[in-house]
């Protein structure tokens, strides 16, 4: 089973507001890259010390800070320093099981969102949690793990693609979130398919392992209905701030990655459903499948049953039984067994039991 | 199963807002048909060239332009562009998986909705995603293929039956909206059919294929809610909205159309508690015939077990067995027999078992 | 199964508005009554031309005109026009699948409420859709068919008993929507029966049969629940829309019958789940019918079934068996399976299998 | 089954505010009592005539007339119209059907509660209307039948114990409700032990019987949920009514009762949730038990079918059967026969079939 | 079962505000500890006598007085006369079977949370009342028995870690609920663990044991879930209070804990869904265990049942039997009962019932 809070007793009776990392501890070092741009010009570099960063800030300019790894706690730390965040923010992005969310501190917006993973191999959804920091004029984005699902939004940076070169911050935190909530479609394309190929095997090859795949795929629906849920409302909370650090531009995209989550969720429901219908179908072929073999065996015993009893009978050594002593008796005891197993035969068969 | 979202992959990593078809690609070339009338004026014609329709825009007039088609995104492009839409509602006319929604962009207003068909033969409800632009003076359309959905609007303009000539573009919008949702009951009629048909079924002759049906047409209904349900949101916000662009005249029309659209959802949901009730149903009613099949062939098993073993009996080699060498010996066995037998089933009689 | 949008086709392209009678034609003639009433006169006459009636309206009377019957289209069209109704709620009366619903067109309000008959012989409810309404000074009612509940209201105004004559229109309207909800508390009081009887089947003889009396009684309640549900609404909208047309005198009867229908709906609801209790209780009593006989009819073969063996092994033929040539070897063989057969009715009987 | 709406009937046709009694008929005669009292004086006393109690009413003391018994309608329509009760309110005190609901009319609130109690015999939950009426400086309170429940309330006032004497009329409501509530966490309690008992039974010895004992409990807690489940909105309307009649010390008490009502609710939910967990538990039981008895059954049967085939064999009269004249064949067959019964025990357990 | 308002019965009768305690006594003495704190200065000492902590009230210090044991109600009650609180609230601290709750009497604010306690042995989940009122400048905390939940905050306060002894006293009220609710994680990490091992034992080796154990397990997390889902309430309540005692320095972290309280609230339905989810598995999994013994036994029998009749005719005595005396007929006959249960077995096979 997921282990839902697993670190939480870690943290029990510490001080609220200290940083200190909750989560596996995944890369060895953490990775910081700095992308900075605006229409015209456009610079990334790998950072090395932290302190690289803040020597760049340029205000006409849309600083991206990515930190892969937030288990260094002293680099959190220092970077929160720099940008004027809260001890709490600090606590939450090192501590890696926040549930989605918005807070906005007036001089930045802090969200928490959740990225999904679908491995192929074990049918598992991996979750990362992605902190990012919408100040003005930069964003900070902090990931568990290094990963490529921001390649996307650095790939249409770097070449200039689209409006992103133009907008502001708020359309790179944006850009940021759609990267993520594009990647939820594909986890749910993939479930959808193990669906499709556990509806199949299920009508082909109804074994009891497929009982294991539902349970296992329905954790699964459920800990992604978990994850989108709140972004709903983050996203919903991001579009109506009236934050002047969400651009006009921004809002109207905004909206349509509301829409976006609206439909993971709906179709993640469906799924859940979905997966409801096939264990109902399952359970009953399953049955079905029984009562089929226990009806046919039942029949052949039931037949033969009244047949052994007539043989059971010649077989009785009575001194005075006149059968035994007939010329065709032999014969006669044959018609009368083939009589009852055949008239037997039509009687099931009328009944429909065959 | 359907794909729910199989086109999602596709827009992976791409910036909001390209406009890349999403879809299945339907016919060789978008069809574009143009009507333009007032009170008194009717045209109508087959557009070879999108440039034609443009020239055409009458202030006076209600321009209604419908393609059939949106594989061919340069075109949407170009009517886009033409139009002044925004580019994300370029990419949501290509892009077919949207769900039903209504959003006010000021100068025009962007409705998308599905329509329904149910197939009579496979019994599987397809969905098409229509757009309808509503502007001043004009009103655009956009269908995945070319369906007869409209014919009934476009007939009543030509014949000028009813209010629709002397009403504006928004009562036009009104009046594509409620061919599409009429089409819903039909669907709706079709399932209710099949459902009538599969109660039948279940009461005379269960059979496992049943399951299946229930479990798809199970499918097709919560695919149909799903497709509504938002639906009834985008008429009541279109109702509410103080937009200029929905004439007075029309809200009436609109309110109507939201109480169709509750009807069918809860159409919808009733089908859903009917369908469950039939799995019920279907259910125990196996579970019925196969007990009556087992109690029945296990009461003949029953009755036959003792006899068998009287037959076993006397059928021993001892040498001093007193019975045998009896006269009525055999008469007598048999009387035993009979009697055992014959009790049994009074027996079983009594405690209601046959 | 209850064709829920049987007459939806008939109407698909046809112009909103369209006054199209859909519902089943029930009696060749419709039947217009029109009563006119204040403190002090009272006239009532069956109307043979609809013109009548118009000439009598005076406006310190409270004019009721009642239509037993709304297939006849023109007779509709005509006293909309003179009341001038909108096409849409003439459409409406006529089209009698409408949900209940309150619509206020400031000049009169229109009221759609279904009024519910059981009928004893099929246990089936039949819904007939009543459309009233309430202008300054007169009500019009719409019934599809000629019944007598509004009687009690016509015998009310005869003999002028209570306040009726003495208050206005809304209070004439309340009274007629009241004889209807009053109708629904017969209707549930007839399904409670039923229920009553049903249970009491179930304890004491469970048939299969009762399992379409469930599921046919849970579609009648799910349909009673769906008409009355939206009546709630209708009469709370009432009750809350500041119209003139409903005076303040009967605004606090309004809220006694509001109370009314969410009894009604209360009721609705525990008898669904008695019903699904009664579901319940009705499979696990088949079950365990089922097993007891089962494991009777088991527990006497496997009594046997060892017996039998040893029958059978003093049957074989050997010619070295020294039990067949002992004295006591019959009596013994007897003795070893009165043995068995005790010991095993001892053993099952301590593990209560008995 | 409960008779849930049994004097509806009755009702119908009639006008409404006709005061008619819906009810079971009681005590042959309403027994009134009169108690008013202030700081410091006090007068209790039983009214025969109602007459009496109109004289002592005393602007500066709180009475409090008690009546049991509301099936003299005279009685309630006299002491009605000294009072000035709205008619809809005596035809409410009379029909004791009522959902529980407080309305406000300005000169004085109208409260009805449902009384419950536990039958600890027939485990019935059995349900009294009561209702309340608080004008300025008087309580009047309307009981179905004779009960000790305000004993503890008349005790507080008689012995002048907590502040009851120095508060106003809408504390004495509110300690009569309270009264009754307080009366639900008995009847929850014993609910609660009824359902301890069943756990118990279920575990220990689960017979048919129980599920016939699920069933009722589950149906009076839905009845229970169902009479609790509006008081709250009663006292939270009570509470945030900003009528006179409520003085403001008496809020926070009221605060205190809606906490409990919350209480009872949540409790009769967790019931609800046990309960349904018991049935759950029990069918599993039973099906468990049923599977042991079967599985031992079928395990004996299949053990001797083959060893009974063997017997059979040498019991067949070929003349040319090797074993049978061999010295030590039928040692053989027994040697063969335990082996066999032997090996397919290791089977079994190995597979843990025993 | 769990007594859920045992207390109840005691308290019927009492006038409202009536401090006696209803709950287990757990200690001999309360034990009261006052700490007092401000930036600089620190006291804590064991008060022996409840006046002695009157003394030290400072208005520039926090003053924290905790009592562990509320049984003796003489002790609240001087506490509560001393701080001026309502009779209602010292009934509520000694009436130790509140539900969660939030009251703010403007002089101070009154909360009621349950401290949790997995009990590892049982598996039960332990509830305990603790009252936190927080007034300005000091916090009283009243709980049932002395626990160690509060020691970690004691620590904070002497080392001076954290914001603590910088903060006003509506953060040491926030540090109390925190350490509580961080509590709630440690006992669903524990429920976790306990619903792994169950899936696990469900998987391995499904024992009917598991299914008093899935009840029990589901049972605590009713009831968890009902502790945690007002306390969610009472924070919000809180946060949003613009009560002058809750300093916005605070505000922040309140909504960090109401986070954590959805945390909590989310986790606890998702355990409860794979508690459900459990069942259905082990359900199914008996059913297919039980399917499979069923099936191989009676394949078994099914063999073996024509082969006993073949047996049997020719263990028939007639006179005339050809078969007989043929010099191969036992051979025949072994060869035709071998041939039998081959087809027999490539039959099953084929129809994949092996």
């Amino acid at each position: 089973m997921r282990k839902q809070s697993s670190g939480a007793s870690k943290k029990v009776g510490l001080a609220p507001g200290t940083v200190i990392h909750v989560g596996d501890t995944n890369i060895s070092k953490p990775k910081i890259t700095l992308i900075s741009y605006d229409k015209d010009t456009f610079e990334e570099k790998v950072v090395e010390s932290i302190e690289d960063c803040f020597l760049c800030k340029d205000p006409k300019t849309v600083s991206w800070i990515n930190v892969d790894g937030v288990h260094q706690v002293d680099i959190i730390e220092k970077i929160g320093t720099q940008f004027g965040l809260h001890p709490l923010v600090m606590e939450d992005i090192v501590h890696t099981e926040q549930r989605p969310k918005m807070e906005d501190f007036e001089s930045y917006i802090y969200l928490v969102i959740k990225m999904l993973q679908f491995d192929d191999d074990t049918s598992v959804v991996t979750s990362e949690q992605v902190s990012i920091i919408l100040g003005p004029g930069f964003v900070l984005s902090f990931q568990e793990i290094e990963g490529d699902t921001f390649d996307h939004v650095r790939g249409r940076i770097r070449n200039s693609k689209g409006r992103i070169r133009s907008a502001g911050a708020s359309y790179l935190a944006y850009a940021l979130m759609d990267s993520i909530v594009d990647n939820y479609f594909v986890v749910l394309e993939k479930i959808g398919e193990f669906l499709e190929v556990l509806e199949e095997d299920m009508i082909e090859n109804p074994t009891p392992a497929i009982l294991q795949d539902i349970h296992m795929i329905k954790k699964e629906i459920i800990y992604l209905r978990r994850s989108v849920w709140p972004l709903r409302e983050v996203i919903n909370n991001l579009d109506r701030s009236e934050s002047p650090l969400v651009e006009k531009v921004t809002v109207v995209f905004l909206k349509d990655l509301y829409d976006h989550t609206i439909r993971i969720i709906e179709t993640a429901e469906t799924y859940r459903d979905i997966t409801s219908g096939i264990m109902d179908v399952y359970l009953s072929s399953v049955s079905n499948k029984m009562n089929e073999v226990m009806k046919t065996l039942t029949i052949i015993a039931t037949i033969f049953i009244p047949l052994t009893f007539i043989a059971g009978v010649y077989g009785m050594n009575f001194e005075h039984m006149p059968e035994l002593d007939w010329e065709w008796g032999y014969l006669a005891a044959w018609t009368i067994m083939v009589m009852i197993s055949v008239s037997m035969l039509i009687y099931f068969r009328r009944k429909r039991w065959l």
